[in-house]
């Protein structure tokens, strides 16, 4: 077993990382995001210059995380206004995009409404898109702030677990600068013990089959000087047999009112494992991930994906000779079970962590009143 | 969701997969397997001329799964006796080319025994190197009846634990006539299964990081016309906690003493998940891979292997350019933790089949009595 070793001068704050921005060249406005498909081998920019471009971007994955996607969205209904498109079309077009995140539809309907409002208000698209950019930049900033207070939260709930620091922390999936405003959900949580001198090492789930964690995890965890060791998903199981996992930390894509969390497909079992070894399985996302609306977990719609992510591997580098554009797994015709997501009860969460506070235990009540916490906080 | 239909006209009998074969041509004896890192796109033979050959293809896993690795093992040593090598060198180098197979040391020592014997009592080291091949070759042949009593015990254990048949059976790695001079261990279970018209599908794990799930188990299935369908090891979770699986088959690289099983990585957890969700957690292997010389887990030495296994994708068709000879999947330079093999408790396992009929509870007790049941057996 061999990693890679903390190296702390190298921590690149991630603002150095252009997950998402707004430009105005002369041409019109546009959206420009970092493909998040061509990473890590390379660093290239996807420039929508309209909503159905970020739809394609959105249902590729090249933009992808609860969080960014909300941005995205609220950014898409901007950029459709700004070109005078139809409005309400590409606010339908996003929020259909990827069903089972729910931050999506958040950050599309508040600029949606955003621009509605001045629409209504002043009778001029013009200040009508100009208010839901600005609505968007606010969603962007607020995400970034709500990111450091998710960090700061999650670091003093690793502290009070597991008083003393050293601590060996498993995540799945990415949950950094690349899905955010601002530096992540779980992923924000282990960089911040990382600067403070407390996380041993970061266990990296590759996270089949899109490998989120191999690619960009990794990436981030290289890019920041932690102490980061990769495995395959269900290698996860003999580290934490052999007593190796101090605590599991992972995001969130829809939160339901009774606590189900649905999040990366893996989540769930890492949940059962850590149940099984007694090692804490925190979810760490914003309030906006919690849906008052899907009373449970058996309500949650999970989305699923091509069999061809399953039997094809697709990367930069394979030449494309498969179904799906990519180098064949398995036997052709092979089909394959590949749900995005997968649903983790309550009962199994020790804690979820948001911007607004831990609610532990995690019960409908405690996430009403956290929810209800919230909405009575003015946002910009 | 979608899956491979049955298509029971096309069965082909695992005789028509030559995974090892002896020859004798004008040049010389040679050991003859086909590549199984080729598959499922290529089915390509490897001809080894000598036990150093055979040790590359058991180290590069050209041959692997535990039965045939002692088939592999006893031909391996006729091979160098048949050629005039050192004949106890070769035996040690076969025997350490992976550390947590038993079967295969059993293997290399039984055809050992042979040719010792055979020398002590003849002098003859022409008639000592035939002794040798006749040992490989009856352990050949023993195997194949063994596969057959193991299927039958399991299809037993299947219509006892779950009567009325339709079962969806979840199996890892691959265990069918590539690993076995027969059908195989848990593989021809299911197999045993859809010939009767009680299978109802085989959930096939892909098995990272070397994906025999989707390269060998999935080539197996459709050769057999199995309903299949290939998930991400990780997707398990979902399966079960929808109710899809009815009972979880795997094989075994070693059994200790008190019940321990060591298989491919990735049964651990799904034992925890069997456990978690009362789902039977069953291991097909036979007698010899139980080893009453390792106590308990904790006895069993895993195997470590390279990370480049995770870092990088290994495919005939992709273009070498990462350290390890394929496409790089995580950025350059991350190291990996790779385990082959992860430990599942006694606890966790439902039943041990073997040829020699099946035991539940996992016991000490229980096992030590199979184990002589075996001995007093008279084999050819």
């Amino acid at each position: 077993m061999a990693d890679q070793q903390a190296r702390p001068g190298e921590d690149k704050r991630p603002s150095e990382i252009p997950v998402i921005r707004w430009e105005e060249p002369p041409e019109g406005p546009v959206l420009i995001l970092l493909d998040q498909t061509r990473l890590p081998s390379e660093e290239v920019e996807l420039v929508c210059t309209d909503a159905s471009a970020l739809v394609e971007a959105i249902r590729s994955l090249a933009v992808r995380g609860a969080p960014v996607l909300g941005i995205a969205g609220a950014y898409g209904v901007a950029l459709a206004a700004a070109r005078g498109f139809d409005v309400d079309e590409a606010a339908e077009a996003l929020e259909s995009a990827r069903p089972t995140a729910v931050n999506l539809s958040v950050g599309v309907r508040r600029a949606l409404a955003a621009y509605r409002d001045a629409l209504a208000a002043t009778g001029d698209p013009t200040a009508a898109a100009t208010a839901a950019l600005a609505s968007a930049q606010a969603l962007h900033r607020e995400d970034a702030e709500a990111s450091a207070r998710m960090a700061a939260h999650g670091l003093a709930l690793l502290d009070e677990l597991m008083p003393g620091g050293g601590h060996r922390v498993l995540t799945h999936c990415n949950t950094g600068a690349l899905v955010s405003g601002g530096e992540g959900t779980a992923f924000a949580v282990a960089l911040a013990a990382h600067r403070v001198g407390r996380l041993r090492r970061l266990w990296v789930d590759e996270t089949r089959p899109l490998l989120q964690g191999a690619r960009l995890t990794a990436w981030e965890a290289a890019r920041s000087g932690m102490a980061y060791t990769l495995l395959t998903d269900s290698a996860a199981g003999s580290l934490f047999a052999a007593g190796e996992v101090d605590a599991v930390l992972v995001g969130a894509d829809r939160i339901a009112a009774d606590g189900s969390v649905a999040n990366k497909v893996g989540s769930y079992p890492l949940a059962v494992l850590a149940r099984y070894h007694h090692v804490p399985f925190i979810v760490v996302a914003p309030v906006t991930t919690i849906d008052p609306d899907t009373p449970d977990g058996a309500s949650i719609e999970v989305e699923q994906r091509p069999g061809f992510e399953v039997t094809e591997i697709l990367t930069p580098q394979a030449s494309a000779v498969g179904g799906g554009g990519g180098v064949p797994l398995a036997p052709l015709g092979t089909q394959a079970y590949n749900p995005a997501f997968d649903v983790t009860p309550p009962e199994l969460v020790t804690a979820i962590v948001t911007e607004e506070g831990t609610v532990s235990p995690v019960t409908p009540e405690a996430l009403a009143a956290l929810c209800a916490r919230s909405r009575a906080t003015p946002t910009a």
